[in-house]
């Protein structure tokens, strides 16, 4: 699609139209994902960036340091999250576009998921800025505190916070015991107004998260850009096996109740949920511990975590059920009792199909193929869609690799990623502007 | 078998024939075994006294106590074992008859695993002493220190100290890294003079040891003694697992180099080979860890141990050739790398036939049926098999169980036991006074 098809289409967008010219700029943008690397670079490799600890403050003081210079104001809210917007009022009052995404990571983690996305929305925000692009919808830039949970086990702090679905938030703390209020006083937050960091209804009119694939698709398709479907829902089964610690020497094998070999068979049943009876996208074991543990003893006890994930709810719960099943199944053959408890379930959630829409014609506009696919990683837009309708765009992941010190992505890729973003941006305008036009948030 | 039928039969064992009708003092044995449980008695349950700690120094003064108020002479050698024995010279210098086990627990073990050994044989050679039975070949009590090696990681401590087989010694530690040096001098042993606790060639004319049985066959039998025809060799393999950590969310389950997944299939096989193979008697993975163990990654190491234990060496070493097929075969499949080394490899060792012969008269002496048996579990027999022919007698555990709090058994069990060990002390006299009349120690 070109220029002039879009005026051909007449979508009415104006503001795409007249900066469909527009650029980033890609070697500014690098440097400053660059810069933002050495926060917290880990000298066993990656890098070590926990939401609310010393190093994403200091992230969160680059910001405001970068922030400072494009001439953007810059504020930070009672939970942690930080916000950048232009000088003055806007050209017109009312909801936002809101940009951006989160620049924790888990221990030993990568330089960019989430900081990618913060960075890129900051550099569409200052190139808008500095080309005085007049936006009907205002863009606001924020780098959610704490996506991932790694210091403090609330995932999703800023987001939920914004969102007001934050549960008991001042009883979370660190492995530790060390209490959120006390990092969050570090970080420039304010535990005891948490609450002011609640946004209305109303008050986003969407949200656009770029970030890395995380995954090996883009990559093995040759495709620089993906439009994000949909964030898989995930639940977490907390699956207790209890047989009989027993010795290893003296027991026979038919009188033994061996809860690691009852464990092994769930291990494997959770994975042809997925792998070879296609009930769920993803089924994975990712936790295990034995007691007692030692070579001469026939385990006992084993607890372990398992999970599956698909954007379907149907397809969620059955492989929920599934695996529930297979465990049932397990316990009557090996004796062992076996206790689930579902630990965790969040639902899948759905990007905005106009925003999809827009992205589209963004990546079309720049000449870059895109392909259609869903997030199998949770992310903070999956959020804020309780309170506005969302977009996602992914940049190829080389090797799949994340959440480790190899993760990483072409330049050329975040570069064009970030151009996505600027004119997805820009081609929102006349969706977000048009009455009843933005795609409703679905559960 | 009868006394008349021991006549008939001319074994000139003048010894038993005049001391047929001597018993043990059950009800002291069954007190002195009591009072020995609370040493070291764990709040949590069962008994934690770890060889060289201080609750084995205070079992050591417990029997210290009961052996002086015996009139028995009692000592330590310089790697923390004691010997009780008879005060005066024996009737011929020479070989002695060594009786005993240890008295050592694991964390949270039973009263009986070790103890009931030493104080049975406390409690026989008493008898003796107060009945003024001569014995040709001298009667020994030891009580050899840190069997188990829970404490100290060097287990067989005080009978490989004995053999001189204890492979750097000192360099042992517990697991915070104090040196067994000063556990040693705790415990009344002398660290720089460990070579004098070496007993030459030729001044062990037998070892006896009663053991319970820690297993489930001789309760399940009815039958209360186990005639032990040998100890099972045990080879330990660690593995090492090495898959691709990767997001549980983004990772398609194709392109998965699931570490976890690959020790399952280990853990299973491991079983097999055993349980349903019969390639060698038991087979066992006690202990799995995996990295990074948590939730929403595909874990991408686990390291693993899993063995093998065997009476017969072929079957051994088959166990082991099988476990490495199946690991290669898991790791073609999965796409781990696996690799695996030989942690620890402890030979099958035999009992000499002749000592089971006598245990068997004895058995029969006393109207008790009994049963030849393999030992699962490792023994201070095995290790003092390298210096003299041993034999071992069994008695049932209830239920089986071992190594844990509610290991037990019958009282009546208990005192049979300790007179079938009587009689085998008086019966062996003949055999080991025989020249060439006793067993070899076989390999």
């Amino acid at each position: 699609m070109t220029q002039s098809d879009l005026k051909a289409r007449g979508a009415g967008n104006a503001v795409l139209e007249r900066h469909a010219g527009l650029r980033i700029d890609g070697a500014r943008m690098i440097e400053e994902l660059e810069l933002l690397g050495e926060i917290g670079a880990d000298p066993a490799g990656g890098v070590t960036r926990l939401g609310l600890s010393a190093q994403e403050n200091a992230a969160r003081d680059f910001l405001r340091d970068r922030c400072g210079a494009a001439g953007l104001h810059v504020e930070t809210d009672p939970a942690g999250n930080l916000f950048a917007r232009r000088p003055g009022p806007p050209r017109a009052p009312g909801p936002v576009l809101l940009v951006g995404s989160h620049m924790d990571t888990v221990v030993q983690g990568g330089r960019l998921d989430g900081a990618y996305g913060v960075i890129a929305a900051l550099e569409v925000l200052r190139v808008l800025h500095e080309h005085r692009v007049d936006l009907p919808v205002e863009m606001v830039v924020v780098a959610f505190a704490n996506e991932e949970g790694a210091l403090i086990q609330a995932p999703f702090w800023g987001s939920r916070a914004l969102c007001g679905s934050l549960e008991n938030p001042l009883d979370a703390t660190d492995r530790a015991g060390r209490p959120v209020s006390a990092y969050l006083t570090e970080s420039g937050g304010t535990p005891e107004r948490l609450a002011d960091a609640v946004w209305p209804p109303g008050s986003v009119a969407a949200f656009l998260e770029l970030h890395i694939e995380q995954g090996p698709s883009l990559e093995r398709h040759g495709v620089p850009v993906g439009v994000v479907e949909g964030i898989v829902g995930r639940t977490i089964l907390d699956i207790d096996v209890t047989g009989e610690a027993q010795h290893a020497g003296t027991t026979p094998m038919p009188d033994r109740r061996d809860a690691l070999v009852a464990a092994a068979e769930i291990v494997l049943a959770t994975r042809r949920i997925a792998a070879e009876d296609g009930v769920c996208t993803t089924a994975t074991t990712g936790y295990l511990t034995a007691t007692p543990n030692v070579t001469n003893t026939v385990p006992g006890e084993v607890r372990l975590s398992a999970e599956v994930r698909d954007t379907d709810p149907v397809r969620l719960a059955r492989g929920e059920a599934v695996l529930r099943e297979q465990c049932a199944r397990v316990a009557a053959a090996s004796g062992c009792r076996i206790g689930v408890r579902a630990a965790m379930r969040s639902r899948p959630v759905s990007t905005a199909p106009p925003l999809r829409g827009v992205i589209r014609e963004a990546a079309d506009l720049l000449g870059l193929k895109h392909r259609t696919m869903p997030s199998g990683a949770g992310h903070d837009a999956q959020i804020v869609a309780q309170l506005a309708p969302i977009g996602m765009i992914f940049v190829p992941s080389s090797r799949g690799v994340s959440h480790a010190p190899g993760e990483d992505t072409l330049p050329g890729d975040l570069v064009n990623g970030a151009n996505v973003l600027l004119h997805t941006v820009l081609g929102a305008q006349a969706e977000l502007g048009r009455p009843g036009g933005h795609g409703s948030p679905s559960g």
